[in-house]
């Protein structure tokens, strides 16, 4: 169960609830008493750790077993796995669906939704009196809201960020503790971290022998709709054209993302990936952790990229790439077969 | 054009003044006019998209389709660009200087220089009565500033970032919000971006089954002057000989810097480097992104570390390395085409 | 010496107390008088730096002929190195013991502990009313420390830092400028340096085009007694589990420790680490910089994972580990050699 010290439960739900929410059905072969649909689930839980009044989900055919053995009031279960079943007894009930692990984010979210906020501003925030508040906003002790800022309806601004002239954040925005953001307009529904820093100079600069010669960055940072950054994660303002993270992107800790890099809608970049200034990232591209790209590249829609590899060329639609310099991950697989093998001869 | 929510342009400017500025020349064959030379600049562009009333550079000989078609009032270029030219008619006044996009970046400084900081410490800042502080200095609301600290003339502090005890920071120089630093003594017209580390305790400690036991780190850390770190970076003081940052180094986001280690004047360190303990690297060194060297080694002058690598050894004057253990560029090239090769057979 | 400036030493020592502190033995060899043992140590110094008045120490065996010239008052040294000494003459007084850095590092804690804190609330920080604080606590200007806190005894929050609803921090914990913690529950004795985020949501949502769908993060982390995290760097909460970091460990600048990972006793995880969910590392695993590991993995105890290598497997116990994806490095070694050769005759 969720520590209580630090989650609220809005549980517990009646079971025909968790049903109607997910649009999940019952398995043909199992029956089901309307006593069995008010039953209360009191929480999520586990696969292996699920007990009576838990409610979990089985997706990953590894856990097999666990299922086998679940105790759980109810189950998450893809249709596929409805054939394999010979007897219902001692299972859960077993609720159908398509894709159990977001069915059971879903009832997550309806548990423990993202703690509402409580509006006002503490009288020890530093809030220019040009900047723009909108309703229902929450502004924390210590952060700092400098001149011709706009704070868009019901949006959190945690303790100690510094929100730095001009900038715009949308509706329903979570700024999290010590963030600071210049040179930026921010959507609706955005959510970042801890310690995030965004709309600093991106590094550009006229290298010299008789000095580095900064060139001023005169873009900034557009950020869309629904996107989450993680703690730590650094994004650069355009040096004239714009550095834009589109709808949809989840970007995990610890990320750089350089001057003029555009991720499109959906992007997944995991921690630790660096993004050079000017590359072009497509939709739903995965960046999976400590993986990078070199600058001026163009990464194709719905594109993999393995940990910590690096993309040193464009990269088409659809590719899985691998590797440092990145290459097809078949590829890539067969060289490190390859270079197993070498070594056997030796 | 840069964005007036959070770009004050200095401009326009007079042709003839950027000329000056730059001492970029008249094309021979291309005639001026007085009139022509009294045009206004309205702004700096990129080549594609520049226009009448801006100025632009052509130096990536990639983009000549885009510099035959430009419509800027005015172009840096190379004199070898005047050789490829039969036609002036439809291209913008020439200016040719050798150096075209550092001519630019002059000229970007000149529209938009590093915003003036009003001189002015906060009531909401905590200064301790033992600080020196100079003339023209700026502390911003929620800025620590504890005793013995000592901030030279014209220096800004923004928003809640740290100043610990007996730092001393030079002239002009420009500290970001939420940075902390501590064990520092820092020069004239340094910049740390945001949420920068400076001065925590080295990465230490005698291991033993029983308990690491840490070992004090009896360092500092020294930064010369015209120094730039990047956002969310890291540097710890020395062990007991000082960690020491040239005059001129420009470091990236998310860089670490070990204890002890050294950087000679003019480095460049991208994004997501690190340097490990006791390391010392020579003039003019470039770390690209996501690279790294290990500890007690020598880079000697000039040396190039290309992206991802790791320094395993040290590396002599003017080389360049790739890889992992690092090798001269040229033999990690043939390493990788040998491994496609390798591949191919089977 | 250490800089007066930041460093405030507690000696001079006699060496009498030095070798009682240590357990250091004199050499059978090397007469000492009472007076001898009188002399005063005034400060610690490197082998090749120490003189009169210095302690030093002496283990690699690299700087031999440092040590034969050493002009240190005193000099940790292991019982080896004396059937190399022919005549004592010039010597610094031998101090046998079977570990010389360990040996130092004792006599640096007792030369420059840690700065005693100085108990007190600054009114400029803003605690709540329910948060309970224990005796001799140092609490900073800015520091928020939220709802149902606890704060062990002599345990100091620096300036700026965010301490999140029902956090609990055990005694004589350092928490440094700009750290934001919430959903933890912390042992005794643990250190986190400058902007290090702990208990922020894991990277968890159910990926789909029609929009990524959040998955609350219903657990906590869990640092227990005795535990190092450096600046900059964030450990995730967990998905349910918990991420747990075990009693002794040292986790330097940078490092991502992702959800639900658990760390066990005395790990070491050197800089821009990276640790993915779910990933069970065991007692005394050593990960050295840059260096990575997938998710779901189980490292057994004692593991060394080399510079920059990636963890894609399970890693049974006393391995050590290289390269991506990682092998035991002495096939790893060989897998460089090969490589080499290829090009070599190509």
């Amino acid at each position: 169960m969720a520590d209580p010290r630090f989650f609220d439960s809005k549980g517990p739900f009646d079971l025909h609830k968790v049903i109607a929410l997910t649009e999940a059905s019952l398995a043909p072969g199992q029956s089901a008493s309307q006593d069995d649909l008010y039953q209360k689930i009191y929480d999520l839980e586990a696969l292996s750790q699920a007990g009576n009044g838990h409610l979990t989900f089985f997706e990953n055919p590894k856990y097999l077993d666990e299922f086998k053995s679940c105790r759980a009031t109810a189950c998450f279960v893809h249709p596929n796995v409805l054939e394999k079943i010979e007897d219902f007894q001692g299972l859960p009930l077993l609720l159908v669906h398509k894709k159990p692990r977001r069915a059971y984010a879903v009832v997550a979210n309806a548990f423990y939704p993202d703690k509402e906020i409580e509006a006002g501003v503490s009288d020890r925030a530093m809030i220019d009196h040009s900047a723009k508040i909108g309703k229902g906003v929450s502004i924390a002790s210590g952060a700092v809201i400098e001149e011709n800022v706009e704070i868009g309806d019901h949006t959190a601004i945690d303790a100690n960020a510094v929100i730095k002239q001009g900038v715009k954040i949308g509706a329903r925005c979570r700024i999290g503790a010590g963030c600071v953001i210049s040179h930026a307009l921010i959507g609706d529904d955005v959510s970042m971290l801890r310690n995030v820093s965004v709309g600093q100079r991106g590094f550009g600069f006229d290298p010299s022998p008789e000095g580095h010669l900064n060139v001023p960055q005169l873009g900034r940072v557009l950020i869309g709709n629904d996107v989450e950054i993680g703690a730590g994660t650094t994004i650069d303002r355009g040096a004239g054209p714009d550095t834009i993270i589109g709808d949809g992107c989840r970007i995990d800790n610890l990320v750089q993302v350089g001057h003029n890099a555009q991720l499109d809608k959906g992007c997944v970049l995991v921690s630790q990936v660096g993004i050079s200034g000017s590359t072009k990232v497509g939709k739903f591209v995965t960046f999976a952790g400590q993986s990078g790209s070199a600058g001026h590249l163009t990464v194709g829609d719905g594109v993999t990229v393995a940990a910590k590899s690096g993309v040193t060329n464009d990269v088409s639609a659809g590719q899985t790439v691998a590797g440092f310099p990145a290459v097809p991950v078949n590829i890539w697989r067969k060289q490190v077969v390859a270079l197993k093998r070498l070594v056997k001869k030796s």
